[in-house]
């Protein structure tokens, strides 16, 4: 089992161990770590009929690098990798879903960065093409903190037609370019939403860039040429969020 | 002069010219780059009495690496670190300052990101601890895309101390923080704002805590435990940018 993965954090592990028991194959609690939030992940463990180890806090913290880990890791199953056609199926049950598709975004930290704002702010999954971008990778996972085990990673082999079907579906797809005349509180994300975003400088594609409703900017008061993709990301996800509580 | 930094791009290369003619030394040229606004920033620099060099496209893309650097860069002086009083000088000629202060985030990436986020967003500056915290190294200015040469760093002895001196001169302070009850959209950002971001989960010290005018959460809807703190801030620094384009 070389490819499971090892997960940390109290409401990380719990919420994969309420949503995917099967997924966790073995759950690893520090010792002297004796709480309610702890006791409380034990028990749902144990009703869950999961392995439990103890473990010594510092073997935990080598095992995992400088990361908060409360005191609890998870040796996981990896999360599949969903087809288009899984996708579609889970916008079914979705309301008013959300997704992030990167259109050439090549840097791993970036990948990494993305799927787990992605999470943070509920996006259903994240979409990129087969070619020409960041895919799956232990750097990947690692930056995703987790992330890359809760959000699906879509590869589509055309991202356009991809889009296309997105649209079908009555979602509504907003790419960010630097130049759009539109700011990202302009445009109406209540409703299912695509946010596009390319690769720094390059930007959308022309073709992606024709398959979008709506261009929006983020803020460029300054004197660099654009931000960081995972940040505009971030950004664009943050924004959708806001307009929803608002709602 | 191996401590002269390179800038690159347009409108990054103009600002500089610009705002600070002084501090630009060389500007290089890609050769076969000829329009409107590469003959402006052109002009400029003859008007400025800026050293211009020809270069070959390929040797630029060689020296800055695989950067959207528009056929234009420029060996630039670097921004002089600014103390305390500098900032506390700089607040009186700016109109609803914006600073960004990270408490002991010590990745290079993501302070890196953060002076990008802060450049586009329109920070006067970033204010980081002297111990236990990342410094203008050569990665952070990478990761910076010349946002290290635009936004001045304050590095400050104590940051609790610094942050009472802006309450003191009428700014705001606001940190992030999973636990608040307030969203960040509940605050008002549209005076001078100082916004405060911790070290991944770790977060705020007590202290740093306790000397903030409003706490605010940011979306947390997934099962990670937090943001990667650049996305954190870039979200933060958004939300300022949005309340006051709407004021």
């Amino acid at each position: 089992m070389s490819n499971t993965q090892l997960m940390y954090g109290l409401h990380a592990v719990q919420s994969l161990l309420k949503r995917h028991p099967d997924r966790v194959l073995e759950l690893r609690l520090a010792e002297r770590r004796d709480d309610p939030r702890m006791r409380a992940l034990e028990a749902l463990a144990r009703e869950r009929g999961t392995k439990i180890l103890r473990v010594d806090a510092q073997a935990l913290q080598k095992a995992l690098g400088e990361v908060s880990h409360q005191g609890v890791a998870a040796e996981v199953l990896p999360l599949a990798p969903w087809s288009e056609d899984d996708l579609v199926s889970a916008l079914g049950e979705a309301r008013s879903p959300l997704i992030l598709a990167l259109d050439g975004v090549q840097d791993p930290h970036n990948l990494g960065a993305c799927l787990r704002s992605a999470d943070a702010c509920g996006a259903l999954a994240v979409l990129v093409p087969k070619d020409r971008a960041a895919h799956l990778t232990p750097v990947v996972r690692k930056v995703a903190a987790g992330a890359a085990e809760t959000v699906p990673l879509v590869t589509v082999t055309n991202l356009v037609r991809s889009l296309k079907l997105l649209k079908e579906a009555q979602l509504w797809v907003t790419g960010a370019d630097a130049e759009a005349s539109a700011s990202a509180a302009e445009v109406d994300f209540t409703g299912g939403t695509v946010l596009v975003l390319g690769a720094e400088g390059a930007g959308l594609r022309q073709l992606t860039r024709q398959t979008c409703d709506y261009m929006v900017r983020l803020p460029q008061l300054g004197a660099v040429e654009s931000l960081n993709v995972s940040v505009a990301a971030g950004m664009l996800l943050y924004e959708v969020v806001r307009q929803r509580n608002n709602r």
